[in-house]
This record gives C-alpha cells, sequence and structure tokens, in this order.
C-alpha cells in the first residue's frame, strides 16, 4: 500500500514537496488554506512531470494519489511522514505543530525552515521529539539537498527513519550535528546576498553584472564541487596548506563589506526590483522555470554519467529503485521486452522528435541489457571479449516525442557460436516506432578478431535463438535500403 | 600571421591563458623565473587540450607556437596582448609592470590580481593608461568569466580592444564599471569563505559538509542562473519585490558571522587542511583536476545546446571562429565533406570508444549540413515541411576514439522529387569508421505524407545528383544485413 506524506502549506515549496513524493509512489495530502492552493500546486507538479522523470533511467513508480485536505487534521491523519512549508513566523508553525500532534503524536514533522533552529520549533510542543528541521532548496523536485537538523531533544531513530524516507524520494539529507540560525547553505545564501545588496546599492554592478559574474565563473565550479575541494585544487600540489597560506592575508583586507549591513529600505527594492526586471523581465517566471529546470536536468544528468555529486546521488537512487521492483524474467516464447525508456529533453530535436540517432540508442539500450541478460555483462567485457555491432539496418516507421514512453524487445534470428543476428523493436504503446537488424561479432578485444563465444554464454543464448525459431520472421528482416516493401 | 601574446608568470593562472591563447591559435612567450614553470605550464596546458576542443563544434585553428622567454623583455617585445600573472605582491607586480613598458608602453597589460584596484596596479607606471585588471576564474582555459576593471586613467579604446581579444579566445568579458578592491565575484568568495572558515571552526560542519551543501543544492542553480535570477523565480508570479520583502528582515537577524572575522592560525590551518584531506584526499591533485574539467564540460555543453548564459559565449564563439575561416564549397564532383567532428567525452562507452549510436548521430550531422547546403535549414523546417530519414543501413567499419577527429561526406547515389537515397562516410584520417546508406522523404509535416520538393531546392540537389552519376557506386549500397561481402 502506498504511504501518505502529510504537506502543510503549499507555495512553490510546499508544492516541490508534494510533488516529489507523489512521483515516487507516495500518496499526498496538502493542506493550505489558501483557496488559490490547488491551482498553485498543481503549476509546481506540472513543471515536476516535466522534469523529474528525466533524472530516471528506470520507469518511474506508479503515481500516488494527491488531496487537498479541509483541515491540517485531515491532511496529517495516517501520515507516515510531515512536512511543514508555513510561512518563516515562528508562532505561527507552533499553532501548526499543536494541531498536527492533536492527531499525530508520533509522526516525524520536518520543517522547510529557512532560519529557524529546531530547538525554538520544538519550543512548547506535545512531542517535541518528532520536530525538526528538513530545509530544501528550490526547485524542490530536482535539486538533491534537504538539510536535516536534529536538536538534543530529537529522537535519533526518528531522524534516522526521515532521512532515509528522503533517500527514497531521491534526496540527499545532509545531517548537521549542530544546529545554528539559518543552519549552513543559507548561511552562505545570506552573506552573499548581503554583500551583492550592498554592491547594487553603491552602484559597483547591476543585478545583472552580479549574475553573470556568478555563472560565467566560480557558479560552474560549484554544481560539481563545493568551496574546499574547489580550493584544494587551486592550491596545486601543495594542497590545500599551500592556497591557505597564500589567501590568509586577505581575511584582514577589505575584501567584503560584511561588517556592516545595508539598510532595508524602499529605494533598495525598487532599484532591485528596477534592475532585476530590465535583466528577466522579457521572461513569464514561468518561462524562467522552465529554462532552469532543463539547465538542471542537463547538469544533473551529466553529473549522474560521472557517478559524481549529485549525480551519485541519482544512480543510488535508481538501484534502490531496482532492487525494490521485480526482476525482469522475459518471456523466451515471443520477442523479449529487454528496456523501458522515456524520451528525455536532450533526445529532441528542433522539431520536438526524437532526433534520429536516439533510436539507435534505444536499440543499444535494448541490445545491451539482452547481453548482459545471456551473461555479456560489463564484467564479461573487462576479461577482453566482447559483441561488437558490425552491420545494423533502420526502418522508421513512426514518430516518438517528448516524455513518450517506449520499450524494447529483442528476436534472435540467428545465433551461432561466432555470429548474433537479432531484430530489435522500439514500441510506443505496443506499436514499433523503428525496427532495426542487426548482426554482432563475438570479438577478442586483445586480438582485434572474432572468436568463439564461451560455453557461459552460448549455453543461455542458444536455447533462446532455438525458442524464437518458432517465431514468424520479421518482414524487414533480409531488406536492403530502397527495396519495395 | 598568429598574434603574440606575451605571459608573465607561469603558475596555474598564467599557465591557463598561455593554454587559452594557444588553442585559439596566438603565439605564447611566457616568462617566469622559476626553473620548473616549463613542466607546470606544460601540465595545464595538457589540461587544457583534452578539455577546450570538446567545447568547439568546428575544427579548431591551427595552435600557435609556445616559448619560454629568459626575459620579461623577451617575453613582451613585438607581443599583440600581455597577461600579468605573478604573485600578489603590489611591489612585484609595479616591478613587472616597469619592466614590460620599458620595451611595450603601448601594450595592453592585463592582470591577474584577485584583489589590487587598477589605480594600485597602475601607481608609478610609465603609462598607467594600459594597465587594467583581466581577472580570470580557474581552470581559465573552461570557465569564460574575465572580470575587466579599468579605472579613471585607462585608455577606454584600449579596454575595448582587450575585451574583444579575450572574446576572440572564447571567454566573457565583464567590464566593471567601478573599481573596488577583490572586484565582484571574489567579495562573494571572500564572504562564502569567512562564513566556511568560522563554521569549521566552531564545529558546526566540515569542510565536507559544506562542500555537499554548496554542490548538492545552490551551486546547481548558479552554474546557469545568478543570486538575481534565481531569486526573481522564488518570488514567483508576486516577483522580486515579493522576494525581497520575504527575505528583507533577515538582514537584521544573525544570519551570518560576518560582523567578525576568524583568527587566521596554525590552528585553524591545520583543522581545514586534516579535513579536507580526509574529504578528498584519495584523489590526487591531477584526478582531481581532470574529475572537475570533465564535469565543467558536460555543464558547459548542456548550456551550449541550449543557448544560454555560458553555453551562449561558446555558441557566439563557434560562430565568431566559423566567420573568420573560409565558407564550406564541397567539391560536388566528389562525395561532399559536410561535417568536421571530434569525439568528445559523451560519446563514449566503457570500452573507451565511441558509442554505436554515435555513428549514427556524426551521419545526422552530416546529411542535416548538407539539406541546409540545398536549401532545407531550419527556416525551411519552419514552413511545414522538412526531409525525413526512412531507413538505414550501417556498416561498422572501424573504431574511433575519445578526441578522434571525424570528417563526413555525402555521395547522392539518387535524388528525385520526393526521394533522396545518400550514401554517408564517416571518415577518421580518411579511411571509413563506418558507412551509412539512407532514404530520406520529403514530407509535408501537417498532412503527415509525403510531396514533392519545391524548385528552389531541386535545383539545387538534382545538378549534384547528376554529378554523383560519375562516382562509383559503393559496395555497401543495396546491401542488407548479413548479406556475404
Amino acid at each position: 500500500m502506498a504511504r501518505k506524506a502529510g504537506i502543510i502549506g503549499g507555495g512553490v515549496i510546499g508544492g516541490g514537496w508534494a510533488a516529489r513524493f507523489l512521483l515516487n509512489g507516495w500518496d499526498v495530502a496538502v493542506f493550505d488554506p489558501d483557496p488559490e492552493a490547488p491551482r498553485k500546486v498543481g503549476e509546481v507538479i506540472a513543471n515536476a512531470k516535466r522534469a523529474l522523470p528525466a533524472l530516471s533511467d528506470g520507469p518511474m513508480p506508479p503515481e500516488g494519489k494527491l488531496t487537498f485536505a479541509a483541515t491540517i487534521t485531515e491532511a496529517v491523519e495516517g501520515a507516515d511522514y510531515i512536512q511543514e512549508s508555513v510561512s518563516e513566523r515562528l508562532d505561527l508553525k507552533h499553532r501548526v505543530f499543536a494541531q498536527i500532534q492533536q492527531v499525530a503524536p508520533d509522526t516525524p514533522i520536518g520543517s522547510s525552515t529557512s532560519g529557524f533552529k529546531p530547538s525554538e520549533l520544538q519550543e512548547n510542543a506535545a512531542n517535541p521529539a518528532t520536530i525538526f528541521v528538513a530545509h530544501p532548496f528550490n526547485p524542490v523536485y530536482l535539486l538533491p539537498l534537504a538539510e536535516i537538523v536534529p536538536s538534543a531533544k530529537s529522537d535519533p531513530a526518528l531522524i534516522e527513519g526521515a532521512k532515509e524516507t528522503l533517500r527514497e524520494i531521491g534526496m540527499f539529507p545532509l545531517h548537521i550535528r549542530k544546529e545554528i540560525d539559518a543552519h549552513i547553505a543559507d548561511r552562505f545564501l545570506e552573506a552573499v546576498w548581503r554583500e551583492a545588496l550592498w554592491l547594487v546599492k553603491d552602484g559597483i554592478a547591476t543585478t545583472e553584472e552580479i549574475d553573470e559574474a556568478i555563472r560565467m565563473g566560480f557558479g560552474l565550479r560549484w554544481g560539481q564541487m563545493g568551496l574546499f575541494e574547489t580550493y584544494r585544487i587551486a592550491g596545486g600540489e601543495a594542497g590545500m596548506k599551500h592556497f591557505m597560506a597564500q589567501f590568509g592575508p586577505c581575511l584582514t583586507w577589505p575584501w567584503t563589506k560584511l561588517m556592516d549591513v545595508p539598510e532595508f529600505n524602499d529605494e533598495l527594492v525598487d532599484l532591485i526590483a528596477g534592475q532585476s526586471d530590465a535583466q528577466s523581465g522579457h521572461h513569464s517566471i514561468r518561462e524562467l522555470e522552465r529554462i532552469r529546470d532543463q539547465n538542471l536536468i542537463g547538469f544533473l544528468r551529466v553529473l549522474k554519467e560521472r557517478n559524481w555529486g549529485a549525480g551519485k546521488v541519482l544512480l543510488d537512487h535508481d538501484a534502490r529503485r531496482r532492487q525494490a521492483m521485480p526482476d525482469p524474467s522475459p518471456d523466451h516464447a515471443q520477442p523479449m521486452e529487454m528496456a523501458r525508456m522515456h524520451v528525455l529533453p536532450g533526445w529532441i530535436d528542433y522539431n520536438g522528435h526524437m532526433t534520429e540517432s536516439r533510436y539507435l540508442f534505444a536499440a543499444s539500450e535494448t541490445s545491451d541489457a539482452f547481453l548482459r541478460y545471456i551473461g555479456a555483462d560489463i564484467a564479461y567485457v573487462g576479461t577482453g571479449f566482447s559483441y561488437y555491432t558490425a552491420e545494423t539496418h533502420i526502418m522508421h516507421l513512426g514518430e516518438a516525442k517528448l516524455g513518450d514512453a517506449l520499450t524494447g524487445t529483442v528476436q534472435v534470428i540467428h545465433a551461432d557460436e561466432k555470429r548474433l543476428h537479432i531484430f530489435l523493436r522500439i514500441l510506443k504503446n505496443g506499436e514499433a516506432v523503428a525496427t532495426l537488424e542487426q548482426i554482432l561479432l563475438h570479438v577478442d578485444m586483445k586480438a582485434g578478431k572474432t572468436c568463439a563465444a564461451p560455453a557461459e554464454i552460448l549455453d543461455r543464448l542458444l536455447p533462446i535463438a532455438d525458442a524464437h525459431k518458432a517465431l514468424p520472421r520479421p518482414e524487414a528482416a533480409g531488406r536492403f535500403v530502397g527495396q519495395k516493401k
């Protein structure tokens, strides 16, 4: 049975949490007194549906059920996890926690607060042990970070359970051991924000110039390594101590204005809002959201390919999900379903269709899975042998578009010691959008020539080839380019 | 004739400048009294050669000539641009400028200084007008940002010329109108650095936890949008003023410790260096550099695909380079060379070979260029007509590896009003690594069926088809999968 998340507060952050739980198969009940909340949450979820599945290399689990609750009680009753994302007012948060704990005194309650310490959140609570900080970053459905901050009154086992819940929905819970105002990440954001306000106020730079100074330089670095690892490299062979010795003296130089705080007044707000309009006003907020999300998907997939940083979190999440799903045991008596894919943003051309080369990519995903299935997996390739594709014939029969779910099937036409002749179908809703006929050769990679596959592979492959002899030969097999139908 | 850059100081930054100029076709003379400088600069250039070409979609220009000069005079004589990257000591920089201006009083001198103001650099100079800040970010050969800071004494025309030079080598010169200590970007870095030192010193977080807090969250955001554009989105439909109203009050809250500065002593250095070893010590600095570079290439290519931020700089640079090169005027009397590519990091599989689907990708690059050449370009597709691939036959004949230069040629086998039958060769050093035979159909996309191509396309296409009738028919044409050779 699907578990239930109670989401209190349906703004951009609450909506992001709702989307993450929902798309990971949890039922979600949202409470927000704003009559516009269903629309706003709906828009965040629509964004998330365009984005989150693009990070996954396996099929998404069946989506959970979304409801909007009339009361906090209704939202949290029977919930396995509760997330609070109401406005940053401590008295309001206290009232919300009190209502929650009347019906759900033992359920973990994460707070999205940017600034309050968990001990402040817990004040006067019926059960302080279940309340902790779980601070996410916008867009919540894409960025993995959640700062988890317990206090001395927190229940350690409950905190571990909450971290496990967040990992299940693909997040990276960063356990912060000592509570301070604004936790860790927002201290940096606040320092940069204050410095930026000074620069604009003093007329040194506009909002646009500041943004360029960030995203053309160190911003790119920080998406994949943080501050210290980056500086470790800058220290070169001499390392971190050398770097610190070089820049230590700057600490006493006037390199920041943060010994003081800019006065926050209408003039400053107008100055910044006006510059921001000039910089970004030609895009609507919705457009900017989509641009941001597609950029972030791109970055995250780059890191995933390299099993690094946030990409490692995605790979771990895929592996965790695969483990929770039944093993594929394809039916040998028909073309074997070996791969399931979604058409990702990087797969489409300017027409909005899947690009030509991605059909061959989908076929490779399918044939690779088949090769793994008969024992020619990465470990086998590591021994110096592999199947190489010698020849392929592709028929384009239909069109796949962004987000389409595709499956790939394999029919063995002929197999012997050295040769593997297969016919692949890339299907959308059970109809082939492309078929591919291929000859693969078993190769001794060191010698650079074909050789017989070993018994352990042939013992798996040949019975499939035998079973497939009973299948009708595909019409397109043996066809040459331009042949009349 | 190649232009000459004089590079004074051969550390990580000076080496990065040398690499950028060199790979963009400039001759480079480096001066650094350190006898190890040629080795150190050589290592940076080796890194750059593995990385910078992967950002370009056209052929790189012929590499310039690298020399190590025995004196500053030798390095800067006849130089068109001079970049100073010596240690951050003002007296040393003044001595360097004095020596430079004895032989090159009118040449632009950019300084890589992180902190000094241009007016400080210009003090006592023979010609203050040519000295300015050109502050780059490590790795200089990948990150586009260079902060250009002139003073009141600077020559505006010289500054514009220097910015143009930096654009030519693929950088993004950010012109900073008012000089302050540490310019713009390093003010943020310094604020974050000071806050981070506090967090480590106070035992709130380790260097690793801080790095995760950055790269799992806001670091990913900042690689593509800066501070203000990100917050504009966070403000939602209510926009920037709403965001500021929400977080304005925090300015007076204890969200940063930057009203004070941590004491810089051995204890702090040891604490941080020790934590950094525990976090990253299992990778050598060289490994970390390569990991960082591959991640950055990935991010930059994502942004390039989307024509956004730093990716727009790359596209503009490609266009600028294309303009500087002669137009492709392929010879109709033989298979026409339509595309040149390098095998990029994302194109290779776990064997280190180009993945199967990338051969079809290389072919698409080639056939797309051919279609553009006959007039079926993006603008034409915008009118609702296009060529769709119906069928492809691929022969794999060789292997391409990371960094290999490939060319793609087109031979027209047959063309009529609706059909285009072509034979593509993907060549490495003139030898085909793959051949592809394709049928493309001219399609009315709205009606979803084939139709005759218009005269303006046929007028370009049919003469080529006629000329190609004289070419020998490729052996692989008309071949079916598994046919005996």
